[in-house]
């Protein structure tokens, strides 16, 4: 495993009306690596922080609001900019765009950016995504297509990265696109101890197609193989499983 | 789908290092059901709080803080009291001891009690634990059992009910047993439209024993069928496609 001297920077970059589980989810996966690091002698390895237009607290879609200490600077770059998702992206991106102008600003120079969701939309405004493979939330995944044809929209993909630029779709896979940030940064060992501390797949099988709605429309029913609670469920066509076994 | 006239109230408890995700978790499910409630007409759901043993803010264990506008009162019930976890949980029954009490106090006249992840230890310091079935996170499974002989512990749950008890494993199983408390009280079709905005399994195949670190420790290597990046994954020995394979 490789430790790099200094912390990596992410600012987790929230709006008014942002999904709370977006910025939440990353911030835990950052900050259970940092623990599992000290536990191993090493120092934090990321240095996390919330960044807005403007400093001061920022509504979530939920009971939350987030600190932001950080008002955007272009002058002030982090080593990642994550820009999570929101449930109204189109009064978020009029609301908010001063996040576009910083994006476009900022693109040729910092090391990574990320959206998580819908806060793809962010970087599409800005040019960032144009001839580039991304992803977002199954529901806007054909708004982002038709009204940027020039990305490469992948709706089925959990996360996705082109070059120094990643996507993911939503809510919780914020969770797994962080994770995979820590795989890249410290390698494969620590990002398993974060996601057994999580409870959840470093890698989760199939894509999130299996969650759309159109498969919803056309779900079909099977009791549970793991039911602890005795109550039955359903699952969607395309199960993880399918996927699995065709691939093998 | 039954919708009650008036809103189940459940009251989010936290103190001082909660684990954030623990909070979120949830309370994104239950927003999400108020929203596809509203989509169909229906008032809201559920009435969500945050509780503590004084109303202010509480700071959880990554970059926020939950505001409680609700000090625990023995007198004022919510339908559901949710009891977080936190890694520090020796630390935070000793700080948070009037949790206990309340819990104590309350459990003959709640309508349900619920703790996720190591907020078990709460339940379990106030008797209500003892005859029943109870989850944990996997990490403190066996200390639970140790100090609470009479707590029937099953280590590999996401969730558990046990009459109006519910207990989960860590982190993320808060939102797999909030979805079953959607689908309890509003149907499994609202709970699946919850689930699949939030990218996330209903029912997830497997127990949490797949995520623990005896099994981290002996764990084997195989590339992954749904790589979206280039790089390859680990899996642990116990898969939930073993699981479920076995089951069929």
């Amino acid at each position: 495993m490789t430790v790099t001297p200094a912390a990596i920077t992410i600012d987790i970059v929230v709006y008014p009306g942002f999904k709370a589980m977006e910025a939440v989810g990353p911030m835990s996966v950052f900050e259970y690596a940092n623990l599992h690091l000290q536990r191993r002698g090493h120092p934090p390895g990321y240095d996390v922080r919330i960044a807005s237009c403007q400093a001061g607290p920022v509504r979530s879609d939920t009971l939350m609001s987030l600190d932001a200490t950080k008002a955007l600077d272009p002058l002030a770059l982090p080593d990642n900019a994550i820009i999570v998702g929101a449930r109204h992206i189109r009064e978020a991106l009029a609301d908010s765009a001063a996040i576009i102008a910083w994006v476009a600003a900022v693109a040729p120079r910092i090391k990574a950016l990320t959206a998580l969701c819908s806060g793809a939309f962010f970087l599409a405004a800005a040019g960032v995504l144009d001839g580039r493979r991304a992803t977002t939330h199954w529901s806007v995944a054909e708004r982002l297509q038709a009204e940027y044809p020039a990305i490469e929209v992948d709706a089925d993909a959990i996360f996705l990265r082109s070059g120094n630029v990643w996507t993911s779709a939503g809510v919780t896979a914020g969770i797994d696109l962080a994770l995979a940030l820590v795989e890249e940064d410290y390698g494969r060992d620590l990002a398993l101890e974060v996601a057994t501390e999580m409870v959840v797949y470093l890698k989760r099988p199939g894509g999130q197609s299996q969650f759309s709605a159109h498969l919803l429309s056309e779900r079909t029913t099977r009791p549970t193989a793991n039911c602890k609670t005795g109550s039955s469920s359903t699952w969607t066509r395309s199960s993880p499983w399918r996927n699995w076994r065709s691939a093998r």
